[in-house]
């Protein structure tokens, strides 16, 4: 239940369109949403200000569709990261609107929005790019502006020297690099914003997977810079649109 | 050269104070702060909002008491971190007035300010506690409150459920934790704040140095959290207020 | 040979059913229960309270066969894990009943029994469940009650909190959890329960295949936690019967 | 507040012996035991059934007097785990009767009680003892009796084969080991006993400081071993306890 | 070449059944048996006893038997280890009688032999075998017998304890085992005799694919262990059967 | 854009074959040359005197045709690496030459150029040749010759013994060895030119994918050596050639 | 005991000098050499060969003359190795003669033997002396000659090929390297001899205090390496002194 | 025994100032100068170009003076690294001169010679200051000039472009970054001048002591970076010399 599935309830109520019992009813199903070997945070839309995310690794379709189902009734907005394939055509049945993003893995489920604030999202190679677009999906299933800005590494720094002044412009980044992610400590060191950095797993030998880029971003000698995990452009694209919704 | 001494310098000029050779010898004089083995970063102030703050490790007390010196003509605000032992008595012979936290081993040269903006500095322990006052320092310094809520780990839980009213009302939140680091998880799960984990060196055996906590932070279930390097207060406390100050 | 089986024996032995020969013989041929490159610990039932439990990785099909047919005249339990695919198939030919569950990837031939003594088998999300099943598969094979509690991760600290009175009342507690492996110290800290702790490989990057989850709960800051390791439901689940069956 | 102390509180009131006023002031008192820095947690011996162990490392003789002194009003025992050098001294100031063991850098704050349950305290080798006696120290601080078995390791295996009846009487049982760990693995194949291992940092090169024996316990091919942090004998002793109390 | 084939042609000049001419095109001949792309060390069987073992690892089928060829003429005997799939199938093209261990993955080309010296190849677990089997083809291809023992782990003491006397009269033993490794050291404690030890990666989650029991072979407590890579039973069986070798 | 490129661009202007728009348009157009998600940083031929090399690992065949069709206009030499699997099948679409080397998994579109300088490539294995032939042609696209020197490892020393005065008669050494990566130190100490060292993943269990050569290289007791990632054949091809470049 | 002392007791009541219940009292009291906290493997050397070897790490110099003191009765050798500083002058106070080693750190009491077989003890560089010194006081306690060759790495390999004639008439050998470890593989090439490899931690850096030539041994290229714990020169003198023993 | 000695030593004999015995007794001499526990390699200087250098650590003072004394007759050049404390005073009284860089921790003893090529030594911060002037006196010690420039690291990008056209005229670049690593990526991206790359141990916790920024060199999404061991300047710096003098 998210705030203004809430308000909505509230208000009903206020108005005289539900009696306590269906409230209590609907609330106490609220505070515990169990479903088979799954236990709904229902009640995390009110404590964090966006409701539970589905994250589809390690879930059946089967499993995953029964939870957007169920949310349905009371968000406005369902995220689902990391889909199996095939999940889109799954929830086709349901027959509702949504938008997969092939790249990004991710399905939003959501009304359309005006977006406010602005949060770039950076690269340093193409091979980034499906994590930038999984932060991007993030952050405007929450309502915030992504602006794509990719392959701009800091073996061509013209590149981003180029993108400054727009950058300088948002309310977060997110700034993803493989290899050897050296640009999140190049791009802190020239602006006022708060760099969300996010190490990828493209890369090879002594990368380690990611863990090259991960040490390299804890390790950044520019301040302004906070790290998440390897290719979880999720996570980047949360907190850096829980920055900019903080802002307003 | 910070905002305010360039506005002054060039106020100053508006009004006749001073001849365009001066301003620009004064200006050219600041794009190379070079002195011996040091070089300067003048503009640092102007572009990211906050001046080249002084990292003490592996630097002489005379290289410090240098760099001192050489930014007092030109920034409001000077922060050193990692303060050797007995630089505070060094800086003492400058007269000039700052705050030496010898738990933090920070030193502060600044004019008393309003703050404003809150942000919340948490530790799971009391061995935790000189990274969360390096944080603390780093965010007064930058003009934010620092709210010092420590010793709440999660082996009892009831410490932070007691204080969620309180963190939720802040801009950002510094969680701070050795052991295995789980305090961040669990308050990202009850606020809508950005949480930035900071793990600390504080255990030992399979902890790693710290690098337990710091893998623990990477791979929190809960969003809105992302982490910085071991023991490192200081990045955690300046993303954090960079946050709080994005938001005005 | 375990208990039960040893007893028959030497009660056949006194009531005059069987001859001094024959008893030598049968203990003898169990003193060493080779097979082609098998050697068959024919005694560990006797030494540690529960037969030799056939670990399935690396076995042919055909060698867990052999071994199950052998066992059968002298356990009345069997318990097989890690089953390779069509394991079930083979040993329905064998004409003995037994339960076979898939995710847990278990097979146990056990005569019914009324189980005593409770364990309460936890999980922080549902990717954890294949080895709570291994572990509940275990602990029922052994004797004990298992109650499944999944999906109640710190994310949303309710859930657990809901569930405080129930695993109170258990003689021990197996907790599993992926990511960042956070709920063993969270419910450590809640019971004066032993906690058997399972990290799972449940996650990505910086998680390193659950070693990020294993270092956590070996740091967990509660007292009460020992670690197993990574995916291993069974030795949660006999250790937790073992502690479980002490008891009485 | 342990579970006596309660009892007492509450038998006082119940024979008039003092105020609901008194009471509750006294209970609230304990919902948040916080001292400068430090936030006792009061409630942990209700919860745990063991009141919050004191762990020297990274506290001040001044703190952990502190702590001492509060904790003495309200519990029947208190634990102090990694003493900082000289505590012993300063404890001695407040008048109070308690137990130094220096090889296991503990003290114990207890009213003599008579012992129940065994657990037997078994190590690889001399260098094991320390870890070994802080297990032993903490079992006896929750009352239970502990068999020192030392030296024992596995490339003499008559010295722990001669001892098998005896640690087959026991609860639980608590094997100590550095070098390559081996003990556990070969006791637990012995025995129908839960067994707590305990790697140690004692050895050299490819131990890795504890690593090595850590990795051999958790991977040990006999059931019936869980696993606690390199050289914390402390983690150990109180599982153990809490198994044998269990039983009771 | 090898001792035998140089023997043969020196004898064979000798006699006068060949030129100065002859014999110093066929030694320069192998002073160099380069192929295309190979650079075939023809003097090893005399430096080292023993001919290049082709190891069949990132080597083509056609670059296999081009190699086998081209040895036929100068080597009494040829082992190829870690065999490609179908490589059986392109040597029985040659005419030649070869053995191969599907198992072991090797292939032995050598006319009969009788073997002398004796040594022990022990396994702690069946899934140990494929490594066992290529260390006994080794030894064998090298004139030793082999003598397996196998699945003769620590949980169950008495198998190996059973073997004592036979593997006594060993030259050297390869011991071989996944899981946690402690096998050498418990053998190594009970004889006189040379250990192997030969870690595999036979294990799952903490045990790092071999690495676990590789480090708990290295820091054995007993001595009289050396070490070789994990799964590498062609080294173990190589060094083992030096050192018989040289007994004689 | 490249030095010859640039040259012809400012020749044609000069004899007035061109206007200054059309220059400046073109040359504008290089800044940035920006296709969908691809940022070509056209200038780096001008800067570091080889053109942008397509690394092909995570771009589709689609983004790298396109890639090269554009670079076509103004570069006279292309590189891609790490070309996916029917590649070469796309590019002959173009009409265009090129060289496809399948081992090395390059294509290089040149015209035919008189190559000047020496550089030996140097493999302790057969398995090492794949990425000893990705340096050799990147050492070839970049104009200079190539001299292929294999399997001579250091189990048969007299190998690299015969080859010393043809390797001490280049300006740089390109040395690749997998297994425990020795060579480089041995050549290194018989030569007085530069080693570019290079690991490979070739090996098994302990060599941990190249991280055992590696680590062996950056250690190595001989003067001269400094390494590159594993594998990466590219880079020590790159960094030679501009060794010999630089020469001259 | 070792073979030298049974034999003594035995003959002694053969001729009647000794009743049977002496012997048995002798032979029981050494079943189990309990001093505190020390539990004395007695019949070490009757199993092994060698009696238990002294390991001085983690004992006090107390502890370490107590055992001396109770072996010195029934053996006729006795090793202390990692001697801590100060042992030599309390065992000067026992008024008994033995070698003290302070290189090595060794102390051996014995008798004068005449030594048969021969070891090579082998080292790259200087700075592996101390660790080259403890093998070698093994070898030589164990009744072998060592012959010490010191200081010839691979950057100077015709250091070693002018020892080639000298180390192939060894029975075997103890090669010695830190930095980057190649010396086992390239001397394992030119012999027929068993080399026993022991990395050093001298070095820094990505040596990772020995683990660098650790792994490159145990990835030697060449057959007839196997390896021992870093800078562990007791066992490879052990284990090489037990294979030139069996060779008798 | 270096060209210039051997030139002399020759041409002496040519002009009849010395017997065929006197050169055959140096020339032997040479081959071999072995002290106690030193085996000096004298050919180094003409097999490399450069005779050995003294590695400092783990030698005592009195070894070093020895091989100085032995070095000083056929050499014009000796370097000694890693200088143990007061070596300089023990040096001083053998009445030659040298530099003592007491940073570098080098000592240098060379006849003034002109310098030819030049090598830039850049650092990204003051603390990297040490391993550059070891690359640095190497440098110089080999004949080339070393053009030091330090403290210029990416988070104020300007530095470094301001010094672009300066690098750019060397014939190599020693590039040296602690805490993330990223400089050189960023220089080698600017310039066609080949970069060797120097991890050092600034920095702290997810650092690694220099392990973090090795990956982020070795991982450089710039071509023309190679890479030395942490903290190794003299490595870098022979190497780029030995670049310089190959150009000439």
């Amino acid at each position: 239940m998210d705030k203004a599935s809430l308000k909505k309830l509230l208000d009903e109520y206020k108005k005289g369109g539900t009696s306590l019992e269906k409230v209590a009813e609907k609330l106490n199903f609220h505070s515990f949403g169990t479903m088979e070997d799954v236990a709904l945070d229902n009640w995390r839309g009110l404590r964090t200000g966006f409701p539970e995310v589905i994250f589809g690794m390690c879930k059946s379709r089967e499993q995953i569709v029964g939870i957007v189902k169920r949310m349905l009734k009371d968000h406005s907005v369902i995220l689902v990261t990391r889909t199996p394939e095939g999940l889109d055509k799954d929830l086709r049945k349901l027959k509702i609107s949504f938008i997969y993003n092939s790249r990004a893995r991710t399905i939003t489920v959501a009304k359309p929005r005006k977006l406010s604030g602005r949060i770039a999202v950076i690269t340093a190679g193409t091979g980034d790019i499906p994590v930038a677009e999984e932060a991007a999906e993030t952050i405007e299933a929450m309502g915030v502006e992504a602006v794509r800005t990719y392959d701009v590494g800091v073996a061509g720094l013209h590149r981003i020297l180029d993108k400054v002044s727009l950058i300088r412009s948002c309310d977060a980044l997110v700034v993803i690099a493989g290899m050897e992610g050296a640009l999140p400590s190049v791009v802190a060191g020239l602006v006022d914003v708060p760099v969300i950095a996010v190490p990828t797993s493209i890369g090879y030998g002594a990368h380690l997977n990611g863990i090259a880029p991960l040490l390299t971003m804890l390790n950044s000698c520019a301040a302004g810079v906070s790290v998440v995990n390897i290719d979880n452009g999720f996570a980047a694209g949360y907190q850096a649109a829980l920055i900019s919704k903080k802002r307003r």
